[in-house]
């Protein structure tokens, strides 16, 4: 199932990708798609609605994030090996764990603001890990089932907040419009194995990242697992589970956004998303 | 003001502490004390109830934490020079942010129990600020009108987690039950000055911790202005601003929590917690 919320920011409506591409209004099975919606016995009875007997939706409406209530934003730092060389920092010995804050969670088309006077936002294309179910203490072996889907995640970052401004990162990671997620909700029922997919990022049409989730250091099941020895991980909440190389910082010379810049960026399987670059605005 | 939530958790009623002390019901008067409550116009609407008319609540019921639905809990670190030199680290240039996971938060005296094999929780009195309006790029001198009041907050700390598993601080802050956050949410009127407060905690009737918020490296205004420039601060978000001397990280040696030990700490005019220390349960 692709799950999708469509509409205008705020007042988003559940929605349903069917399998011919086209979407389909939810709003009459479900409210939402949130922490109420994502646990297993509410997605087995989505899955057992015939999409075809859902109203077409017209036109072309703005996606949401396809998670209402987001209430934790956890992410995975250097979770790839080629990204940590390229960051000039060592591969980590157990996941690195950051937040950002659940105010930059937007659209996965939405532009992305360049915070003001923002000299080093970058780009990082990630698999985003939406959680179903309450987990804590979860181990490897179980954590899968705590997972209710798949997204991307665009975890937008201002190097010199992250990493200058002293040790701690959430200050470069949480600003406005920093967190396009999206397009699509994606059931685990759907991947062969989440950790075989292509993913990439375009500037502006040139090739930025490419990556696959297989070069992952830790696997899903153990930050799922990880993360849950450390806090308690609700429905709604969203893992994002680190970007493979190809950021801005790492290139020689480095290169960063600036005003009408163009990303594009896609997971095998989980849709597209592209944002233009707009100055900051008060 | 002395604004309340009281019941059992999940279950919390509004109430407010009259000039007597005693706790009044204002559940006839707004639904909750949340995030659509503490903006300006509410604040006043609620300061024109006259308290004799609410009706008195019987017995002494748990008190949660006065703020429903916190969207951010936002960290400052060493925060007091003292502090910063009792954990051996430099006074930082700038304030450090970082984040406690919102699933750590309980109410004031709820017991706090230590993860699974915590060999270093630690404790660490503060000065909680509630943001009561959308505070975006503010300046210092326009800060306070976003602040709708002032709480108790322990920011229990697992140093271990916090400090030798990686860079990240969030590892070790928001474990579960780490996040005490109350009696009271105390509206700024009754401060002539909320940099002149007293702060304590105890460990077993020892006191551990002394200071005052005159100490505080940056101040609230300050706090507040710097964290709005990082990301956009919402009515219900919490910064907890730092601790003064005395945590059990900077004893010699080390004193770190264990089963049965019981905090108690206050902060002038905002009342007091304590919370017994208890085991990991599965």
């Amino acid at each position: 199932m692709k799950l999708v919320r469509y509409g205008n920011p705020g007042k988003e409506k559940p929605g349903l990708i069917d399998s011919d591409g086209k979407l389909r209004d939810l709003s009459g099975v479900v409210p939402d798609i949130g922490p109420a919606q994502l646990g297993q016995v509410m997605l087995t009875r989505l899955r057992k609605t015939n999409p075809a007997k859902l109203p077409l939706v017209r036109g072309t409406p703005r996606f949401g994030c396809p998670v209402a209530h987001v209430g934790k934003f956890i992410a995975i730092g250097l979770n790839y090996a080629d990204h940590a060389a390229e960051s000039g920092m060592p591969i980590p010995k157990e996941p690195i764990v950051f937040t950002k804050a659940t105010s930059c969670i937007q659209g996965p088309n939405d532009p992305v603001m360049l915070p003001k006077g923002s000299k080093k936002s970058d780009w990082e294309v990630e698999l985003g890990v939406v959680i179903g179910e309450r987990a804590r203490y979860v181990s490897q072996k179980d954590a899968l089932a705590y997972v209710a889907g798949y997204c991307v995640v665009n975890d937008v970052s201002e190097r010199e907040y992250q990493l200058e401004r002293g040790s701690q990162w959430d200050k470069g990671k949480g600003c406005d419009t920093f967190g396009p997620i999206g397009p699509w909700l994606v059931t685990p029922d759907e991947f062969e194995n989440v950790h075989r997919l292509d993913m990439w990022l375009d500037l502006n049409g040139q090739r930025m990242q490419t990556g696959n989730t297989k070069t992952m250091i830790f696997n899903v099941p153990k930050l799922v697992s990880y993360v849950s020895q450390f806090m308690t991980l609700l429905p709604g909440d969203v893992i994002t589970t680190g970007t493979p190389p190809g950021v801005g910082m790492g290139m020689k010379p480095p290169v960063f956004l600036k005003k009408g810049d163009v990303m594009t960026l896609g997971i095998q399987g989980l849709g597209e998303q592209r944002q233009v670059v707009v100055p900051f605005k008060a």
